[in-house]
């Protein structure tokens, strides 16, 4: 039995608090139960340089963890020296997941950087961070909107990321837990954007392995449980969420004529 | 005029809320008005090369801030692959402070870790991450002491810090924020433990100069100020705060004599 | 039309030449058309910190291009001091793939070092690297057994891998070159075992998404294509490689009883 | 009782030998005892980009250790790949210091690299390396105004440091070699300007704390003990040092009105 | 006796394969015995900044080698984040080598970086890396020739090395391998330019010595065995080589007048 | 004709000051003409890992060079968090020249750190270094020898070294200043032990070369030249220099016969 009585086919709490923090251009706190994420975009007036004159923008993420975010103390990546594997991967993931529901070219010559980082963890950071972070961006581009710096709206949909497993027995769980994620033998990261839209998915079984089916099973698991997320997100995200939700369907509409 | 009317003697709004995340062994989140800190206290079984075999623990300090915790966004220093000057002196001063109120034989071979995440930054972070740090460690230590991992309360007293400085018409001001921080003449940081005692008298004037008598306005208005904190602090460690209070009334009675 | 006029379905030409460097317990040049990979399977007598005397051994890969493997020269990894993201993200891949396979207690306590080289690149390097590094793996654990330093063999079933992509028609193709992968909307890797379990799949779609529907065509090209290189790699493996084949039809007979 | 019967409101004998080396537009060896630094200022005509276009100046300092300036010898920096945080937190005090006494608009668009590199160490190394390195500076910006290159002098005063401490009896002690220094339970840095200025005023009690009295008793001791040092720096720099007393006198004369 | 009954005076076979990866603009493997390097020359239409604007272009060359191009497995560089003396002392004998048969103001405002790659290794890296090299700029050359994007050959002679030694009895052997390096008592790089000049000579005896006789023993063997290295480079460069070969006679002949 | 009329045959001014620094066991300020440099010798009580048990020492060298050492300002390896190449090549080559007269059974299982820091340069560092440190390390052996830590004098002879080349004209000049090492066709570095044994020898002619008589030419001057370093070395060194002299002589009568 799950934590909580949790049953297999449902997510934990989600709480998202916009403007969390006061600095950035959009920020929240993210929290899948435990798990908790601070997601921040920042708006600069460039681009990277291989962007330049090329009127269009970028978007890029970063990703880190308090040391004490986790149950053992981790020693930070500056006093290293370096970025470890695990962090790059994640961070390009989140960067990647995030252009694919951009309009790069609406946003004009701008960078936006996006931070996220986890004050506490508890399984599927990653997810959070991604779910969590469509949404600081989501603010940040309604800020740009609002203050007409740019003038339609780059987003094309919305993104949000769950994780999925299966343990020993076979049994696909949704939004595994720290216990559950080191258990389980089969671990999966579906990323989504409205619409029913695969974006990424990553499945990885380091001693185990999966079938087709087993596959099948768990992006079914997903999907259902990414609804709900775009849902919340558009709840938090008010006028503009209820906007972006329509421009979508209207697209999608037309697509399907 | 200060910000919301403040007279130049009064520190900001402090809150501290303690057990902010799940994980450490101690930790809070403080707040000097918008000054965000997260602090934590984690102890590990064993300490540094340089002290094994000496029947003693250590306690040495971490600090960082998130990217977008200031009003633009700083690269991370894990990117940058090397930590900042500004950095290392705040956490070498954090870490020394803290050594100064704790018996480190009575912690045993054990080394405390305290880690200070900026996560919003408005003037004064070094003086709030101190001020939080001394909790997360107390609430530590109050767990040591609890789990009958040690016998007796290594804090000998309170450790609180603030700063003040000098605008340019040479008034003193206490516990600046960011903006006043920027124009002021004169920046010093005091870090005082219970009792009156100085631990750290850090003045400088980058372009201006000062007088003795200038030093001495700014250290009385600074231990004013850090007399409430030490309250503050007693009442969050509740029971702990009172007989860490009372003990150390002992002891300067018992040194009085 | 595809380079060659190869149907869409159809791999690159495959080449793996054994024993090409002749210091390696086990090594390849495998060739997936342009694209050429050096691997090599280095035996150590000792295991890292985290798993001394646990019993068992362990696997990991490191992944490298030279300079000029590519168009354009890139700078080298160690001239600018760090690893790229991406360098991390491959090696990661290829040491987790590897481990799907070997039952790590039976190489005792042993780390087994992957080498992966590529000295010309032409999309594909992180799919011919696994394909490549499962033959040095088996030919270096071939050369235990015969040595007796271990007394069964570790491998659990063959490893290869391959991409396969959409264009911006909507068409699935298999083993992308270079310039296809560049033009590909959505790119998959699919790492399997045989016996038709699949060991990780990693679709990403940087720009556009795809459908549960694109998903399964591009999976059901990747498991056609990889059943040949099953074969090939049971060919290059002599002796080794068909009592591998034999002891694991038998493990799944038993497993299907 | 001190070293060589010295008093302890005695300085060690202090010398400073100028164009110590050949190439650096200002250069002396100064020794506080057995302290030797290394004090070189050298002129490049550019800023760094925060300062470009503004029409002033910058000064800057670095400061190090040969290996053996120790009685262990310690490992370089450079082998390390990271500069300590002691270091860091010196040349930080140094360059903010000199920045104190010179009107940067008056040097124009130059950067004055200053170097301190102690070759021999026997405690107040960073107050040698202040109070050497104002004499460098002195050299070098009277070589700028000999060739022209600057019209006014931007110097506004003499500076010079000397450290002070408090031993187990509560002794206040003038400049601490590095037994006293190691034994000695506060360490307080003092910079000032001529005119009884306080630049820089660094108490600390890492173990034991110290009183306001205490504070006052050491800033005492360290003030007359200073003036002395600013003697020596007009002796050394000739006429320009002449010069410079007397501006300084009249400016004061001048704010006293 | 030497391996393969090979005389002191012989160098060991060696094979120059043209053209072995294609993205550079020129290629070659190189082996002596069992040394192998993948030599390759990438030209770039810039010179680095101290360079910019004065007409004429560089050659630099960069070295590296597999991790198991050796007996025992080695870190890699990329790993460490950083790049070993040796490597350093090697590559940069390979540029300055390179520079000195090229005539830079013909190359143009172009960098040729030069890739030595160590596949196998077996004694002489540095010297087979060498004359790889010299190959591997002289199709690049060539190429720029038959591209019409320079105009004249800045090749002004062929390049050539050899390791020489002596071992315990007195002996010098030319081109060692790995072993007979590993027991030599002497052991000197020997580079020279076709027309019997020298242009690099190395020698070191890490715990022995040796004498001028001795010294020009060694030479004398160099000597020799670089002329036929010169031949086979003429030959692997066709047309090219042929052309050279004549104008540096005649350079000579002139030069002899 | 030269600075200071010297004649091609003649070294600059040499000077050895021993015991210039207090802390290490062996220290000296050497200078070739302006060329100075702090050349020390460290006694630590255990050798590198590569050594551990083998029942002998081991000799290393640094190099550095103070960031004005020389007429433009450089960077300090350590801020730049890398050592350079030519940096590594120097301080290889002193530990390399100094272990070629060291018995290093003969220390024991102690480590000689040498480190070499370079004051003022004004061309010839390198060599200047290794005629210092070999005065250091006679130092430091003799203080081992007469506190009885060692029981044999571990050295074998005299160690130092000259730098010689060619100027356009073909005329050899012994120990080159910097101006005239940088208009210089040919720069060789000689090491000899005496007894009239070579070390190393290394010639390069980055864009000219040269032949075997040229190098005869220079060989002859270097070798004149360092026979005088070799007087002032044993000079230097006290009795301890003539009781190694002798030893010397008769090893070299002893192996003629």
């Amino acid at each position: 039995m799950r934590t909580n009585e949790r049953p297999v086919y449902r997510k934990r709490e989600v709480e998202i608090i916009p403007g969390y923090i006061k600095h950035p251009e959009g920020s929240v706190l993210i929290s899948f139960g435990d798990t908790k994420v601070i997601c921040s975009a920042s708006v600069e007036d460039r681009v990277p340089p291989f962007l330049r004159g090329k009127g269009q923008g970028w978007i890029t993420a970063e990703y880190a963890m308090l040391p004490r975010a986790t149950s053992q103390r981790n020693i930070r990546e500056s006093s290293k020296g370096k970025v470890a594997g695990r962090t790059m991967e994640i961070q390009r993931l989140i960067g990647r997941a995030l252009r694919s529901v951009v309009d790069l070219e609406k946003i004009g010559e701008r960078t936006i950087w996006v931070d996220c980082d986890v004050i506490q963890a508890d399984g599927g950071t990653r997810t959070a961070a991604i779910t969590g972070a469509f949404v600081a961006v989501g603010l940040a581009v309604d800020d740009l909107l609002t203050q007409e710096k740019i003038k339609e709206n780059p987003l094309t949909g919305f993104l949000a990321a769950l994780s999925v497993g299966m343990d020993a027995d076979g049994e696909a769980l949704l939004d595994l837990d720290y216990e559950e994620d080191s258990s389980a033998d089969v671990d999966m990261n579906v990323v989504m954007k409205s619409g029913g839209r695969l974006v990424e998915v990553q499945g990885t079984g380091e001693e185990a392995t999966f079938s087709r089916r087993d596959l099948n099973k768990m992006l079914d698991l997903a999907e259902n449980g990414i609804e709900e997320l775009f849902e919340l997100q558009k709840e938090i995200l008010g006028d503009f969420g209820e906007k972006l939700a329509e421009t979508e369907k209207e697209a999608q509409t037309a697509h399907a004529d």
